[in-house]
């Protein structure tokens, strides 16, 4: 068996980059730079079914995807006020971690981004920006 | 300067271990067997600004609490579907990581626990045996 992310994340994200550990996905809504991170191992729910090298590897990756994550912002002209890091799987159980950029003014702040609606795709042409930033970033090894 | 908890942390949680790295808390929420992580660091934010080796401690420590979250479901008699871990700072800055027990019956499932209503104390007897069963159990070292 190998992985493959569940087919659940393809309606509201995009393929971004394949990082030492996990496959990096860009959230399609232009409210938030948003990535996750899926373990690519198989079968796994929660954190804790990582071997515990994998998880020293997980951590630096989300880490490594908070700094990504700010560039982004950056990027699209709207500096970080805070990261929001979190592994839920309540709705699609394939061990995730989603590193939310958030602005005092995003207009969730200061509540939580899941389970809400109001996702806007990003603009193509910032989509096409921040997917190759995120080709372009080096990946902790 | 030391390590304290900030205060904003007292009006729902209670103290119920220190940890290696860690302050740990029960939130006094009986909805929940939910523990929250505070890095006994001084003026932490995020993740990343954990030195490295603390930051792999962090991730064990996280881990051993979805373990306990888990005991502490057990022992009240619903045990859990699934863990919610986050980092989220929106409202309380200083560095710290939820874990949460969740069940597909708790009422708010599949959405996050954050910025909701409907927080009830744990009754009195409970709240006790949870905060024994914290303080008897044996973190990463």
């Amino acid at each position: 068996m190998t992985f493959a992310p569940d087919p659940a994340f393809e309606a509201g994200s995009l393929a971004a980059a394949d990082w030492p550990l996990s496959h990096v996905r860009l959230q399609d809504d232009g409210r938030f730079p948003w990535l996750i991170l899926i373990p690519r191992r198989v079968a796994l729910v929660e954190i804790g079914d990582l071997s515990a090298a994998d998880r020293a590897r997980l951590m630096e990756e989300v880490v490594a995807a908070g700094a990504l994550v700010r560039a982004l912002g950056g990027a699209t002209g709207r500096s970080i006020d805070k990261l929001n890091t979190a592994a839920l799987g309540n709705v699609t159980a394939q061990l995730h971690v989603h590193v939310v950029g958030r602005r005092r003014d995003d207009g969730l702040w200061p509540d939580p981004v899941w389970g809400r609606p109001g996702a806007r795709p990003w603009p193509q042409a910032e989509r096409r920006r921040l997917l190759d930033l995120i080709a372009g970033f080096s990946p902790p090894v």
